[in-house]
């Protein structure tokens, strides 16, 4: 779900380097920040999954973020991670302020067995923290041949439509389902119209921004950069109401559900005047298809849809349609050959 | 989740007929169109639910397509809807070719009941028509306390992204939650940017088409009305790879998961040559607050966003934000006052 503008973030300066190298470094990073394997093994499983997929704002660049995020005590390195099934389809879990990629892929795990039992599993995590991409936690519930879903919300950093205030955060939504034979249909999205890395990219470049996906102090869309204060919601100037509406969906399952932190009161993530854990929540859905019409029904089904999506005519000139989750299988298959490219401050707080 | 255009369809020629003789005189005639004591009951529900909150596209204007449908026999008027129980969260309905009114508010109180018990409640149905309004059936579960999603697929009608083929249908997302003391928060959108009736309306005022909301039979946007052939998702020409990730979403889940058929293979509704059963799937969740942080939380959190929410001010000159479904109560109130407005042919074929 990112765009061809992500990758030129890091056309200029950038170092390559193989996943397994890259894996071990970033390990390490964890580890000497007082992580324990389990919290340093999720994490890295996460910041991988999106460095590799070319979701770079996502990836290994915030391992410095958890580094000092660790190092203040604002997360816990050691986290007694504990789940409590509420009835046969549900449970709460405490992340006990760790790193939100072990809280993450601990309930996704645990949406994932109780769906085998129950056939839907919902699980919703609090005192959590950031964690990474969405998509990491609705792929494992594919790979297990699940229907994933994953959602978090997280500080005030998008205007409500019409508003002139940030209120949601950029709210993600990601769902995978299995596909049989390739990799699995994976949506991972924003409910913001950009991730606000975006914006600085077209800052550090000079570049004008797209119409309607910032907005200045004032609420007002700015195509200057240096202009925005904040994001504007999925569906621009005048369907924004839509992208809006989504980022509540995602607090309403993420925070108001699980009783955690809404946007506008979170704590700002490492911008705190005395480390105090983030408090974020999300919410875990896993869906077996044995339980519908069936897991060969539903690959028939997945098999059916995306020949006839991947054989839709493009408009004149234009790429052949692909399906959620094409451009990312592509970009791993390149950078498991090429390397991950990194950004010069990245490579340079991991030592390469 | 509708706007002030849908109100300006009915401004010319309009009659105001109050709830009660309305909601009689579309009883009536679904009953004598041959529809049984409890698809007319659903149906009627249904259908004012939209033409109360000012979803007109999906109101009463509709009974004269289900008339036809009933009478042909490609809706079935006594329809043996069937459920079975699959896991301890889950279900499957089959929906005998009913009206889907019937089929979805079914499938919904099957999802609820469900989740009284296990937590959260699955529920697929299939051999199901049209629905009318996905809000409806997310607000039964909202009534009911619990946090309600209802989608469906339908019959291509919206180009895939950067090609020049309508591919998914309009495919909507609702999502309900209840509000301790006031109506729920509801979410009811479409994946397009905007619905098919809508262009109609653009093309009978002669007015210009907003921006990126249809395109032309070679896929490319255009703003004359009549030369639109087809809708474009949700997010316009930059990022409309989100509507229609989204709109495959409610496929995975309406017609993949169940076995019913895709939106590109589906019988047109009512244009068929001979009567043929559409063969819709939905999907529907329910969620109980009372087996996450609780209902007393979940009532105080909602409280705390919503409050927020509508404390956020303006920009400049314009008015105060909405939480979805705020415009519909409003509406609603005022419809319940004034009276609900037929268009001169529905009200010509409901006999006003």
């Amino acid at each position: 779900m990112t765009t061809q503008h992500e990758e030129a973030q890091v056309t200029q300066g950038i170092v390559r380097i193989a996943p397994e190298p890259l894996a071990a470094r970033v390990g390490q990073k964890l580890r000497d920040a007082g992580a324990d394997q389990p919290s340093v093994e999720a994490t890295v499983r996460a910041l991988m999954h999106a460095s590799l997929h070319g979701v770079d704002s996502h990836g290994v660049r915030l391992v410095g973020y958890y580094d000092g995020a660790l190092r203040s005590g604002e997360i816990n390195g050691h986290p007694q991670v504990t789940l409590r099934r509420t009835a046969a389809a549900t449970a709460m879990l405490d992340g006990d302020d760790g790193l939100g990629h072990h809280t993450s892929y601990r309930a996704m795990e645990a949406a994932i067995e109780i769906a085998r039992e129950a056939g839907v599993g919902a699980v919703g995590a609090t005192r959590s923290s950031h964690f990474g991409a969405a998509g990491a936690y609705a792929l494992a519930a594919a790979e297990a041949g699940m229907i994933g879903l994953a959602t978090t919300n997280a500080e005030s950093l998008v205007a409500l439509f019409g508003s002139a205030q940030a209120f949601h955060g950029t709210n993600p939504l990601a769902v995978a389902a299995p596909v049989a034979g390739e990799k699995p249909w994976l949506l991972d999205m924003a409910t913001s119209a950009i991730p606000f890395n975006r914006v600085l990219l077209y800052r550090s470049l000079g570049q004008t921004l797209p119409e309607a996906i910032a907005a200045n102090e004032a609420g007002l869309p700015v195509r200057d950069p240096n202009e925005a204060a904040m994001l504007m919601p999925m569906g621009g100037a005048d369907y924004g109401f839509k992208g809006a509406a989504l980022a509540g969906l995602a607090t309403v399952l993420s925070a108001i559900l699980t009783g955690a932190s809404l946007d506008h009161e979170m704590v700002s993530l490492g911008k705190g005047n005395e480390p105090k854990p983030p408090g974020l929540g999300h919410f875990f859905l896993a869906i077996d298809p044995a339980r519908f019409a069936g897991a060969a029904v539903m690959a028939d089904g997945m098999r059916r849809y995306l020949d006839a999506l991947r054989a839709v005519p493009p408009r004149s000139g234009g790429a052949p349609p692909m399906a959620p989750g094409d451009r990312e299988w592509r970009v791993a298959e390149e950078r498991r050959r090429d390397g991950i490219p990194l950004d010069p401050d990245t490579a340079h707080f991991l030592g390469f």
